[in-house]
């Protein structure tokens, strides 16, 4: 039989990606998509692309379900399972930061839920924090190094599409602006600096600088960094690592070939190519911040956590061109 | 058992789209991938969103398989064909123009693959001639009318990305001319006007004129067409036509809602919209122009030919942003 | 000596690109910069590429000049002439659509600023109606003709930039939804057509009409549009109708050549084609919306206004890649 | 009288740029476009925006001129020289690399183009080497640390518009792969770090270290780095350092708001922006890679070497939208 499903926040970018996900996945069906602020309509309304594959109406009121999604803005998830008691035995994903720097919440303790790392906690788990866009692109490209306690001193830019700064109507989302352009934002400080190093350090066994340079690009979907660092390494020795971190895991591929943003767009995989010269190490990374890099990823941990395939529902024709 | 399938052109844009859909289908299994030009290449060395995907070598030498899927440059099936004698019981599915205006070759006799006109004789067939990008988009915007013999002068101006110039490098593919560009290109006499009338034709039993203005978009997939014609019917009535043309069609859909053409990128639908001012209707139609204008109604003719659920393998997560 | 001019409405688009024209402009100093809602403000803050350019800080308080432009959103030119009186030997060039269907307005009377039909009347107006962009498009891919009395039934397509929306953030012009898209508006109602046949009717001394279906295109600047007509008339004399039209015109090219929209990005030029098929003929047209459609002309009213050479400070670097 | 000038290599993209600020330049008047491959074509066919401004025929013939812009491919310049001897009196300004690094050349000692480094060895120079676009942007964001020999171990990363790589067809060119694509090329390894290094180290007078990441962009036009480097110096201090040292320049401003790409496009400008977090300092830049980065950077450099005013010609509307 079908798990039941409910989506906290289905109005917005993510939440309705995870319904363009759910609607084809086997092994469960759409119960209830909340939303406080677009109650009573119809989310092919908001979303055209849906219709016929999802007519549903957003509803205020949640009901039991066994797997709740919550997609809401930084800091609401807590509130809203305040708000809203959810049995112990429903597994809850919040994509939100809520719980990702520290996963203990009344009676659930989130696991941080990047499978390539926590693939047997989150096998079975009830509670899981979904990584940050940028968190997972920037931890995909480190973790190898960090395992091996290689990380010291790190210089990542990192480039996101306009989708990650959500659906709300901004100048640096208006078209006319963005269309064509670069520019940098949160330099130094972006809010998954701490959620990386979190991870990474606990890796790494000793202390890791992060660097880190968002910039603001201009098409919609997709993440791509490179970062930098000095190394010993030989750059064989590093692409062992990292084929060898990576070699049962089926999302990340550890490339040869140059990697391009594209080659991910529309799909939950990570890409990862590797550079040296001298004693100096580049490594890039490209995902689709709305599907590695959130909804796809939270899909991912639902089948880990259901003890499905890690893929089921996660077959998605590339964009490509 | 899965069935076998052979793509002839697998190294151009519609032949890897093919494979994109292909890959996850249920019921066929891929067995060799034709090009003569990059026999012995790894297909994801060409397109590296296959990676891991599908990792198959190109080969020249064509192999015994249930169906064919041609994917050549215009004028070269039928070379094909004469070349690579194919057994009759051998599903063959054109993707090019050579059968599409004249269907009989050797012992086949192709059927035009329209799904939303042909579905009957498609379901069983042997020889489809797959339809045009614009082709498809036009029709499909005017068939209910014409099926009613209400079709007359019709002025049709419809702009496609650049994904439907192929991958050979050209001017006017050149991201430098082409980004933020438009242009008009074949005015009046695009070779997809022929194939337009001569299935509109036969359903409006009367004289049909098509002006057809295309233009060259700035984006990389899809196509936007408007056609505008006098009539006397009112607004309701000819959305009323189009409901009922369409309403057991699992591809199209009729909105009162604007439509544009993210709405359907990276699927295999048609949205359809119908405006009218004065005794003058305007019908709007968008699809993908590589896939329900190209690779995704192949597969959806495939599925009709070999009598499976239509929509097999079809099910694609939208771009949506 | 230099005339002195002020800008209403200077925290705009079309405001703000006067200053880029004036900025450098010999025959002209710009004396205040009028705007409301952004009194106090620096005008490089609002458009930072303004910085050294004009820093000028933007007041709620008119001052006498030699020269204002109106940039004011339709229908506010009216009242802001009435609330703020100007002098009669003030030139007044108002871009807002409320002096072109009716020029009287107290003791001034506005002539319809398109150079190219009303240059005697323009040379030492004191007040100017400017045209709108698509009407500056269509007008000029078709006055030849009109000239002639040989308009009759048009069709015409036309995709506009984003500019031609304006500052003000909309669902239509965020990013992540406007970019790799196309959709239709305003679809054979658009509030130009009426303005466009005033003009095209005194012309042409016979009916006229136009079905016009505008589309919105991804990309910031631009108007192309292309209109189709059934004539007797053939190519040869038609470029010849068009060629002679427009011997004198500075800003106006018919081309032989295809035509494209960022041959006239970032000037004030406009560049026609002309097609012909059976007996149906296509006119495109291209220009940029805030300069030949907006701004740039403007200036080149004021120049004719103010009897200088037509193109001072317009010879203006186009943008062409 | 106005000065002769001469552009070898007329039919690339920065020949004609350079046509399109020279056309319009008040002191020099246009003898010849030379171009071998080009020979015997109109220029405004090649560059249809030219028509009506540039209608000269490209040779293979060149003439004697007072001026002449070398603009071929990295190693031509040295060649074309020596077949086409220049008279010593004649003002050669190269845009290629050929003389960068080593500026003797026969009677000719090539001086460093970058205005901002060497203007008074520029003014009345014969012989100027023009510096490469990236290495533009990059200088300009880290002479004034350099010039106190503040700068250490530098990490850059830039992302360049496709003009960076000319008018040839190119896999990474093609529209249908950089729409919405991002790419890292020639990491650590591009050829312009030589030119940079050799430039800071004479003002910094110990050793730096630049490890550079370029990035292919999917827009046309416009180059946007971050420099990222560990300091002692407060925030107000290097701000101060950037301020005085760009104090006379007309081409250079330093922003204490956000930068972006737009703001300088089309135009000869550079936009700098400084930030700082810990001990960490960000240096943003952004130019127009075929203006400052190349041919508007040339025209600079002849007005200084002309003893003309350095904004001759170079007051350009920016793009802005």
């Amino acid at each position: 039989m079908k798990k039941t499903v409910g989506i906290i926040g289905a109005n917005g970018y993510t939440g309705s990606e995870l319904i363009r996900l759910l609607a084809f996945h086997p092994h469960v069906t759409l119960s209830f998509l909340y939303s406080r602020s677009n109650s009573g309509t119809r989310i092919s309304d908001l979303y055209p692309d849906l219709t016929t594959v999802c007519e549903m109406v957003l509803t205020d009121k949640p009901e039991d379900v066994d797997i709740i999604f919550l997609c809401l803005p930084h800091k609401e998830s807590q509130n809203w399972l305040t708000q809203n008691p959810v049995k112990d035995e429903t597994l809850v994903i919040d994509l939100g930061n809520d719980f990702r720097l520290e996963g203990n919440f009344g009676n659930r303790d989130f696991i941080y839920g990047l499978p390539e790392i926590n693939k047997k906690q989150l096998m079975g788990a009830k509670s899981i924090a979904n990584p940050g866009c940028f968190a997972t692109a920037i931890q995909l490209a480190l973790l190898p190094l960090a395992e091996k306690g290689m990380l010291n001193e790190v210089f990542t830019t990192g480039i996101t599409g306009s989708t990650g700064a959500g659906q709300s109507l901004q100048a640096t989302t208006h078209f006319t602006w963005r269309n064509d352009n670069v520019s940098a934002y949160k330099t130094l400080t972006h809010q998954h600096v701490d959620e990386i190093l979190q991870q990474l350090i606990a890796f790494n066994n000793k202390e890791v600088t992060l660097n880190f340079v968002p910039w603001r690009g201009d098409f919609a979907r997709g993440i791509f960094t490179s970062s930098t660092m000095k190394t010993d390494l030989e750059l064989e020795e590093i692409e062992q690592l990292y084929q060898d971190f990576y070699a049962e895991e089926p999302f990340v591929t550890v490339s040869r070939k140059a990697v391009d943003l594209k080659q991910v767009v529309n799909t939950n995989r990570c890409v990862i190519q590797i550079e040296k010269s001298g004693n100096v190490v580049v490594i890039h990374s490209a995902i689709d911040n709305l599907l590695k890099g959130a909804s796809g990823q939270a899909v991912q941990n639902m089948n880990l956590a259901m003890n499905w395939e890690e893929n089921t529902g996660l077959n998605l024709k590339p964009i490509a061109f």
